[in-house]
């Protein structure tokens, strides 16, 4: 372990220097994730899948507060199902992978590994629904997908990624469209509540929505170099897949009707997100609500009589309040460990020895302001409860000043550019609506529209872009 | 919702005519499963998966308190990894899908869906052990994993099915064939204590164990039919992995050594095992710790006074006391109500009505013996844990019995034989330990070894087979 602690604490590269290495050597040191002999394909490995079993437990209990349940489709998709739908065919199929042979024969159709599973669950559907009784369904799956992008990079782009996928039925338009709406508040309270991400609320443009859905709500975020990050999209299909799939129900009046669908997905490229926005050049820095430890207890002079005793009682104390807490009595010297859960991110570090027993106190650190407070060991559980929700608040705030003071109105595509090139973040601006213009933006100051934000501000009557009519304000700006 | 009761409420097939198609019936009817166009491929419904994650949340608990930590590895693996160890190789190969393209490009190297995931835990291993340090190495996944079967059946035969996978390193022999025996009784406290199934608990012979393995403890169950069900299994490795993929760690003594190896599965074939260990005629029937609803609450002439302000009283008092409990006040008529939680397999339906409400009380019918009982509702939780451990001990009682009854010993091939033709069940013989034998029994009697059992008697000195000198006592039996 000693060995393994050096190779931690070596000096990770500086963010400002080089945030792409910064961010990869985060992922290893912290081990988060190891590579794997395939291309995109990378091991979760147990303190970065604790990170997802965290969003996984505070996301299901959500999902089952509002009603859905969990169910399990096949990984497996025949190539004419996947096809049932045209624009959500176009969208994936160039990036299934295919499953053509069985042991030594070969399929007489091939199968795609899911991408998404929106094809099972409409043929799945086909076969139960008859009634208005049978609906509203509101399900949803934890799984992981598969689509064979170019490019890869540790959780922002696997071949392979986990994630949930929710699918809802539903016998009227405004029900699934208030479902999407619903899923999309959801994800926004566990980005801002649970990760401490502030979001832009927003919803798609017709270019960026999901291959197949009418419209998309998106939640982006501002990570520390001031990229955009997309965590979480919601999708309202209306009756299009349902069509596709023949699904129809008998409503009350007797008539065979047509239900609506929604779809929204959440993955572990959230956890992407937790790092960049809010590591440092220490490591990672973990929100205290999702950190797999929230406390690490490091026994100053061990050895010594009592010493390894107060520490576990400090611990049962902390444990038995409800808090995430390990102890760290190996032979390893402070300095490395202090260095090791630095790197892993753990919001609070508590050191207790002879000086400290004697005066019925502890030390405690903060992982994100590096803070050293000396507390009495009286109410130690209400001090760290107030101290976990004082870092969560202090890191929601830092990184809502990082989106705010990084995002500017633009009046021309030349405005745009300039300050994409000079100060980079968000680039909000008026806009006609118009794919061209879009593009244009795309090509020539090198953004994508994140969202047409919730939140509408009117900072004249036209485009941008064009100097035609404008019809929204855009958020634009460089993506993950 | 009507329709759907009508039927769900069709006469299923008697078990005692077609034991077959009354399985078949229950999965279908008590909405456990759905098939999909892919053969051997299946969805698994909410009331199916709610069952799937009851189990879930048992284990994982189990897991976690000796120790695990859970990991996602990737669900595809390299032809050239496979290869790495000859017998596991062998093993699966000739049942593994293999994914040939992503996207339009044919892939350089085929890559399988994983059949089990030694190989993949390995490979990573190598990049991340060098110390003794760093061991024990204690690792679960929740994953699905496909294997090219040519028949299928619901739960007991999936191409594709879920499970969780252990995997863990040691430094030495003896302390993962501790780990080995600790998770096999981690799985025979789930059959008993949650799941109201008797094991017989043993190890495989050479012929029926593990692609790999040194050592496969399993356990058995009878069902109803007197068939034999596996019913998880704990491999032990040696160090055989450990050398095929290369991992070495530097130990105490400064010496290079390799590490021990084991793995343990537990899938969703144990909800086949549930089905026809405790199913009846009228449909499914659950224990009731694994059971999604434990406690269906029917109003009776629910349009009168205060009925159902009664009802959900009721249930808030019995939510509160931790229990899982619904309440339908739905339209339909009670005696569909009753016949829908019947074949959906509520451990306790619960009515209550206006000439109940005068006297306190309520009706509990239990859905295993159909004993109706009038109780007050003055503690209503202490009567409801009482009767769903009642419940549950009697579930456990009867399936004893069923194995008890049904177990024979045998002394020579012929009673063997003829005792698996007349009555069926497990026959017990002692044998010599040659695989020449246990093909004998195979092709004579149609009976796989089912395990060498851990408490073995001394049934003679000789194998009945061959009549050389005997090595074990043999469970055998006709196997699902």
């Amino acid at each position: 372990m000693a060995q393994d602690s050096k190779k931690q604490v070596e000096q990770i590269t500086d963010m400002e220097a080089d945030f792409t290495q910064w961010y990869t050597d985060v992922c290893i040191k912290a081990e988060l994730i190891d590579y794997t002999s395939m291309k995109g394909i990378f091991v979760l490995r147990p303190y970065g899948y604790a990170i997802w079993e965290n969003i996984q437990a505070y996301m299901d209990k959500k999902f089952k507060e509002t009603g859905h349940v969990n169910v399990a489709m096949p990984m497996l998709i025949p190539e004419s199902l996947l096809q049932k739908e045209k624009d959500h065919v176009e969208g994936f199929a160039p990036e299934c992978a295919w499953v053509t042979h069985g042991g030594s024969e070969e399929l007489e159709e091939r199968l795609c590994i899911r991408p998404t599973s929106e094809t099972l669950f409409c043929d799945h559907w086909s076969h139960i629904v008859q009634s208005h009784r049978d609906l509203p369904l509101l399900y949803n799956q934890w799984c992981s997908v598969l689509r064979w992008e170019k490019t890869s990079r540790p959780f922002l782009r696997h071949r392979e990624f986990l994630w949930q996928e929710g699918h809802t039925l539903h016998a009227t338009a405004e029900e699934a469209i208030e479902e999407t709406e619903r899923m999309w508040n959801v994800y926004a309270d566990v980005c801002e509540n649970l990760l401490a991400m502030p979001v832009v609320k927003g919803y798609k443009t017709d270019k960026e929505k999901f291959a197949g859905a009418e419209r998309t709500y998106t939640l982006e975020c501002m990570m520390h170099d001031k990229k955009a990050l997309q965590n979480g999209t919601s999708h309202y299909f209306g009756d299009g897949f349902a069509k596709a799939f023949g699904i129809a129900f008998t409503d009350k009046d007797n008539q065979q009707k047509t239900p609506f669908e929604t779809s929204w997905g959440y993955s572990t490229r959230t956890i992407a997100g937790i790092i960049m926005t809010h590591g440092d050049n220490r490591g990672l820095v973990l929100p205290p609500r999702v950190a797999p430890t929230q406390v690490i207890i490091i026994p100053v002079a061990q050895h010594k009589e009592g010493v390894l005793e107060a520490n576990q009682k400090v611990m049962d104390t902390l444990k038995a309040a409800g808090f995430r807490v390990k102890m760290d009595d190996s032979d390893k010297a402070p300095g490395w460990k202090f260095a090791e859960y630095e790197m892993k991110g753990v919001p609070l570090r508590l050191e207790l020895g002879p000086k400290d027993m004697e005066k019925n106190q502890c030390v405690l650190v903060r992982r994100d302001s590096g803070e050293k407070l000396f507390v009495s060991l009286d109410g130690i559980g209400e001090t760290v409860a107030k101290l976990l929700d004082d870092i969560h608040d202090s890191l929601y705030a830092k990184a809502l000043k990082n989106l705010q003071d990084n995002t500017f109105p633009a009046y021309s595509l030349e405005e745009a550019k300039k300050l994409q090139e000079e100060k980079g973040g968000f680039i909000k601006t008026m806009w006609c609506g118009d794919l061209e213009c879009e593009l244009k933006m795309k090509e020539e100051a090198g953004m994508s529209s994140r969202c047409i934000p919730l939140e509408q501000e009117h900072l004249g009557d036209v485009c941008a872009i064009c100097g035609k009519s404008a019809k929204h304000m855009v958020y634009w700006g460089v993506a993950y």
